[in-house]
């Protein structure tokens, strides 16, 4: 597409959308105009993202992606938190887990697998990234399992909550450490099967990291406006509270991730949208979910870290499937369509309750 | 043995297991008749296999064979499913994949590996394998954990059936047109490390094919007059139906793909007993246990996919044990072993219920 | 510390804390003074190990020391049997497997790692040891959820766990064959990264062996005399019971094999480190746990083998996490803080029961 005419559809489309949620043209108008300028903001963001990792190499530009895409689904779960919609948020933050394990890199595999028979990526960080998985499966599920199984007290349940969380983090700051620091060469992607030499970033440096900060900003803002419309709107066709927050809240939210992640493959730089996709998981599950227990406290009683039996099977089920895919370093359309099976029976299972 | 004694026993014990079966010698005597007759036409449908995998190429043939093994066990299960025995169903679904992966596989892994100090298989295959098997684990389990906890209606328990059921059948199309199309080469067998160069094969091209398509027909044939006598013979020394289902109608209708996948094993050719064993189990999972689902709709109430909680722990430790054991492309005699005693604690614990 | 000076030290300590035991000097003061005591009994051991494993290579040594180590807890366990305590004796159980996996193989790790940047193992004999801890988790798992799920009389419970006893045994045994006969080369260490060329042994092959018989039997007694004040000194803190036997029993029965195991990682033998930790918990789940269920039958009432959700839950995931972690064959200091964190999450939800 013309490059203007995007801006020009963009900046429109970001103002009709304020302009439809502070004029309140009506839930319907704006979902439809903010789902549509999501959809700009978003792709704005992704070509910023792939013109900064251009510069920064392309695993700090698929870390730099995933912390802005969170910083939207951050703020937005810290004023439902502020509501008391604790349901509403581990919903949120299930959804945002499975969504880019599932949707996320399943679209990203799945489309450039199509155009790439087979795409590698780094195995050594597919291996470290499972095992941080699996430690956030442990601790969200371990509470749940002693929980329900020993009847402990609000008191001892919040005590464990808050542990697991300050653990949670302090693994999380580790893990920067570890993977920017001491360890930066060993996770460094390989090489690319098509180099791409020569090819000109869109935009100097500067403005590519300027736009950057404006594209995320922008995309909080219409992600704020979608999700203002999805209660009311949502609720005439009859979803649950579980399903808009596991489902919709949690696409709208990755929106940004998901069309960076998929331009990313498409470019055969799988590396860099498994980054995307797998570290942004890995930050909702490792500092996102265990900031908002904190955070929590602050505003009245303590969001405790049980999550029902539905959601922990299914970000069980969605970090077991995608470990088994991703641990070879290879994928191919096959392993995509797999994911977004089970993200579909997922959905299924969720709407249907 | 013999080939020209071979085959007189083979036509004998499938006409005196015939006629035992219509004229109704007693339960007793057929049972016994029709247990030596499926032993000589399992014989001869892995001879009749392996001499066509000689000249299809061994990947093909072991696809082949699983087919033809589980178009016998479709035919039985439809029957099955239309007298509205779903209980035995389901718990013949689970025998036939815990069967394959633990049984099948284990017999063929530990008598290979009591020759063969090592045998290897392309590694590229199992980890497809395991993937497969994983998302056949997460669609039989997740309904079960969303109906025992949600308290789901009729209704929508059985849309979440069927909508399953559609998904697992297209996840197994699109695998056969992965592994047979788009990524053939990639899942090729590794070459033998004993070439069997100058081996004759048993008949010529044709006659194998021939030989094939008849020993599936008798040994369907065999089954079946086997199975008739199972339930009255065993209830005299009370087993439960499930474990009848799970074990007995299993190891039967599995005995072809036993026999033949043994015997590849034990001519070093392990990634065509792997393929036998998995491929069976996937095909169970993936496309039997669906299609019955889809039958079931025909002949009055639709067969929901919830699965018992004792069937799906026994079909997922077989998934994780195997794959555990086969990610890594070599097998020795010990890992079959392993195989086998879960086998045994399964079957005794099945026994027991 | 100067090596006189060690042993004087540990002779009083021994003398010291047999004297506080038998002379009843009180639970505050036998407490501290044998807790001081096995510190250099468990010192002792780590270096007479270390020593037999020069003379021996390194993974003899390791086994070497994995079965004095348990020999000790053997013992212990026997008499918390013949006292009927099976609670916790599943809880010293449960807390020396997870103890292994987490705190012995996570300190190694970490400490290992942060001397060296990445340190190395045999993959082939990580794969067997995550195959045989799979089916540790399965013969302990699966009686639990038959008996939960399908109300197994008594009798079958005894019959149950006395089958699954029996093939652990026979599963360890051919291990051993596997391991010790077969395959000893497959399973061989990769040569060490910093050769240790020229490093002479503390002592003599033969002293080597007797201070390692020694240190055992020291370590045995003292283990005994500490174990004997738990119960009445913890129970002044509140201290469950279950806590005391997966924390404090299982940390003080395992200090051998932590110091030694922590001793060779930072000695870059990451190699028998890993194989004192994984094999320990090998040893405990496939040889200690069915031996405890087949001794308790010549006391009395048979110990069945249903550990309670809580204790699965914590060996699964430990299984898990250990798994993920060592199936690469390399380890770095981030992997060994992980395991540590998921072992301060179980001890924290195990004190709160």
């Amino acid at each position: 597409m013309n490059q203007k005419l995007f801006f020009l559809l963009l900046a429109c489309l970001f103002v009709l959308s304020g302009v439809a949620h502070y004029a309140h043209f009506g839930t319907v108008a704006e979902f439809i105009i903010s789902a549509l300028a999501i959809l700009f903001v978003a792709g704005f963001l992704g070509k910023a993202t792939e013109s900064v990792s251009h510069y920064a190499g392309q695993r700090l530009g698929g870390f730099l992606n995933a912390t802005f895409g969170n910083a939207a689904e951050l703020i937005i779960a810290i004023f439902l938190v502020r509501a008391g919609l604790f349901d509403m948020v581990k919903a949120s933050i299930t959804g945002s887990i499975i969504g880019n394990l599932l949707l996320v890199l399943g679209a990203s595999v799945l489309l450039g697998g199509l155009k790439y028979k087979e795409q590698r990526f780094n195995v050594q960080l597919a291996s470290h990234n499972s095992s941080l998985m699996i430690l956030a499966v442990i601790a969200l599920g371990i509470p749940a399992i002693f929980i329900s199984t020993q009847h402990f007290s609000a008191h001892k349940s919040e005590l464990l909550s808050l542990t697991i969380a300050g653990i949670l983090i302090v693994a999380y700051v580790l893990w920067l450490i570890f993977s920017m620091i001491t360890h930066k060469d060993v996770l460094a992607d390989v090489e690319e099967t098509t180099p791409d030499h020569g090819e000109e970033a869109a935009w100097s440096k500067t403005t590519s990291v300027l736009f950057l900060v404006l594209a995320t900003v922008m995309t909080a803002f219409v992600s704020e406006w979608l999700v203002s419309t999805l209660h009311t709107f949502t609720a005439k066709f009859g979803f649950s509270e579980v399903f808009i927050g596991a489902f919709l809240i949690a696409i709208v939210g990755n929106a940004a991730e998901h069309s960076a992640a998929v331009m990313l493959a498409m470019k055969n730089k799988i590396g860099a949208a498994v980054e995307i996709a797998v570290g942004s998981s890995l930050q909702i599950a490792l500092f996102v979910a265990p900031v908002l227990i904190l955070v929590s406290t602050f505003f009245g009683p303590t969001m405790d870290i049980v999550f029902s039996p539905i959601e922990l099977a299914a970000i069980a089920v969605s970090v077991f499937i995608a470990k088994s895919i991703s641990k070879d370093g290879t994928t191919n359309w096959y392993e995509g369509s797999l994911l977004i099976f089970v993200y579909i029976i997922l959905g299924i299972s969720f709407y249907l309750v």
